[in-house]
């Protein structure tokens, strides 16, 4: 593991020009362009055994031979042969998006102005954890269901696939996804890059519910995490009746560790913080249990002394992910392209201004528009090289308006640090050069 | 790069019970689950700067020093502090899905059996090369369109992506999805793995083709690719007004680059062959070019000496991926899964049949239903712990009905090596273990 190998010359029966690596012939002359290292991703896939059959037909090659190889990239890729078949993919050597980190490397943020489309790639998801990524051995994993119920139940990694899935596409958002410290030098990412989209598998919440019998006082649930923070959120019992899922599938495949493997509660439309990971125990009872993630924390203090207290639901928000720090764009047509979501539901509409919000104008909505689910927006603006601000804001299904920072300012004052949906965007310089439309906070 | 450090004590102002190192004390015995080295997919990511400005308050924490980590899974995951955040993410140590290889190492098969829902993980994305996977630099990419145009123009991948944009999912399927060499342990992955899905963000073919403005006379063009096959196919000038891409996103990131990195040719709902991929020009005409991939290859030879050309159009399949091969089931309820896909367009029902095709059961379809996509299907079926074979077959929205192998080679003959897409399933012994149902083909 770990070793570079060669690959790239011919597989049995092909004819090539020779061994990629002796092509280096381009005209580009910094050394980052010249030659990468690729293949790393699928080191550690290649390397462990998981009990299936060994593939018929494979050969010689052990799949750990297939893995690091050096990348050259030819000056004319119609005269080299390339690399082979692999049994995981890596990225172009000219493509590495990356997460935003925390300083206290407690959180990361998904790259939002490098991704199209809607889906977030899994290992870019973004990440919120109490006590570090709890490593679970699915064998070992289980789940209890107690408290007020009729037959408390253990169901095993293996037991929660076998029941009736379902798969839906949906947003995932924490509730503090507000930067702290922005600057014209600010990034979409560092904008709201936490929140992060996938299509999710799972056990409806319900059906277990139904498996263990609930008791008629029972109004709501105690969710528990494995982690070393030992999470824990109470969760209303209409929840569990609507749409919550015990999610084990994100794009696809198994959760990421960083995302709950092997199964996590997952509660669409609501801070993310709810949707507990690594669950390990679900306790029924009559009323919330008031733990330290919904006293101490996640509670928004509002004008007068009030706190507001269990504010699951995220409120609809958009972000313009093009034109924006640090682009520089080019007079006349420019695509502005974002994302907007709504914790409620569907959203109804995105409309972008140029006039620090005196006039709006629709987007485009991209279909399929599913519920709680980021949705494309995109807008042909005609960009006359003056200086310009574009500004996006959404409205969802139930009507509700995205504010502006002054609206909720004045609603909740300014002690608030959860739950902020402002409407954001950026300025442009007549040189075209993108920044982050700065506000205070006050 | 590849040196191992260690990760997963606390970052700045976080307590832990210590470095998650000196923590192993599971029950389980064997090395594979005592502790694996992880984080290696990142390691190109962090390596590799990307003209980014530097990250703000990232601290003295250089991203190369969070990829290479030793994951260890602790015993008990409350009591240990877990790795911290990471700027890309690896899948946990114990889920290695891996596609599966053509032995000349020219292909590669999406784990359809390891996945849930309906989009494909990128790097699983099945692949399908005729030169090798070609590597290409973005910045000396281009697109020439020429032949019976008013103006041939270039395109840079630049300024493909300033294009208005689309994003839609669809499926991918190779016309050569059909297992060679089956027996009883034949994976789904192996019967037809050759299909996967990716959500796909680029700009109408037909965008680029009002561009440059298309003589009346114009009937067909060539589509070629910039690898080491220069591969080329003829296209209907139908399908670029129609539905066509020019891709350059996958899954909300780049292209990956045995799937075209920067920019390919994107026909939902065709063979995945004339899909060029790596596109660097198209010349417009008014006949097919007669190429080798569409003469010598991609023929379809049929009864009476004939053959079938320009068989463009994926028909409507479905394949179960659970009960499958290696599974072994228990009596009782069991969830039938699978899914199933149509290049015509919508799939209007998926059906399962426990009786070798004597009676249908109609089987639940997740929504949304896309056009030209996967959709995923599912079936409560009780085993009464008998011998069983479990089938599937599909009817699209044109109201063509999947058809069993006797009836494709009844209207083909044998010679058929593309375009096959008859009923398959399993049979469930009475011991619980499931195995691939051979048909002769004959």
């Amino acid at each position: 593991m770990g070793e570079k190998g060669v690959r790239g010359g011919p597989g049995p029966g092909e004819d090539a020009a020779g061994p990629v690596r002796n092509h280096k012939g381009e005209q580009t002359g910094s050394l980052d362009r010249r030659a990468f290292l690729a293949g790393a991703a699928g080191v550690l896939g290649a390397g462990v055994a998981k009990g299936l059959p060994p593939f018929p037909g494979q050969g010689p090659q052990d799949a750990s031979d297939l893995q690091d190889a050096e990348i050259v990239v030819p000056e004319d890729p119609t005269r080299v042969q390339g690399p082979t078949a692999s049994v995981v993919g890596s990225r172009s050597p000219f493509e590495q998006p990356r997460r935003f980190l925390h300083p206290q490397l407690t959180s990361s943020r998904t790259p939002l102005q490098e991704l199209h489309g809607t889906i977030t790639p899994s290992d870019l998801h973004f990440e919120r954890h109490h006590g570090g990524v709890a490593h679970i051995d699915p064998e070992r994993y289980s789940l209890l269901i107690h408290g007020m119920v009729e037959r408390p139940m253990v169901f095993t990694y293996e037991d929660l696939k076998r029941f009736p899935s379902v798969s839906k596409v949906y947003f995932m958002e924490c509730s503090g996804n507000f930067p702290r410290n922005a600057s014209e030098d600010t990034l979409p990412q560092q904008v709201c890059g936490l929140t992060s989209q996938s299509e999710w598998t799972g056990v409806p919440l319900a059906t277990l519910f139904r498996e263990v019998g609930i008791l008629p006082e029972a109004s709501w649930f105690l969710a528990e995490g494995a982690d070393a923070a030992v999470m824990t959120r109470s969760i209303p019992m209409e929840k569990a009746w609507d749409d919550a899922l015990i999610a084990y599938g994100q794009n696809g495949e198994a959760l990421r560790p960083e995302n709950g493997y092997p199964a996590r509660l997952f509660l669409p439309g609501w801070e993310g913080n709810a949707s507990v990971k690594w669950l390990r125990r679900i306790e029924v009872a009559d009323a919330p249990f008031m733990t330290r993630e919904e006293t101490s924390r996640y509670t928004d203090p509002l004008k007068g002394g009030k706190v507001r207290q269990f504010s699951f639901v995220m409120d609809a928000r958009s972000i313009i992910t093009s034109p924006c720090y640090p682009q520089t764009i080019r007079p006349g047509w420019n695509e502005v392209r974002g994302i907007a979501w709504s914790g409620r539901g569907r959203i109804r509409s995105a409309e972008v201004s140029f006039d620090e919000g005196a006039t709006w104008h629709q987007a485009d909505l991209q279909e399929p528009i599913l519920p709680k689910a980021h949705v494309r927006f995109r807008y042909m603006w005609h960009w006359d090289g003056s200086e310009a601000t574009v500004l996006s804001r959404t409205t969802d299904e139930t009507g509700y308006v995205q504010p502006t920072q002054q609206e909720l300012i004045e609603a909740r004052g300014v002690g608030t640090r959860y739950h902020l949906n402002p409407i954001t965007g950026w300025r442009i310089r007549p040189d075209g050069t993108v920044v982050y439309r700065m506000e205070e906070w006050a």
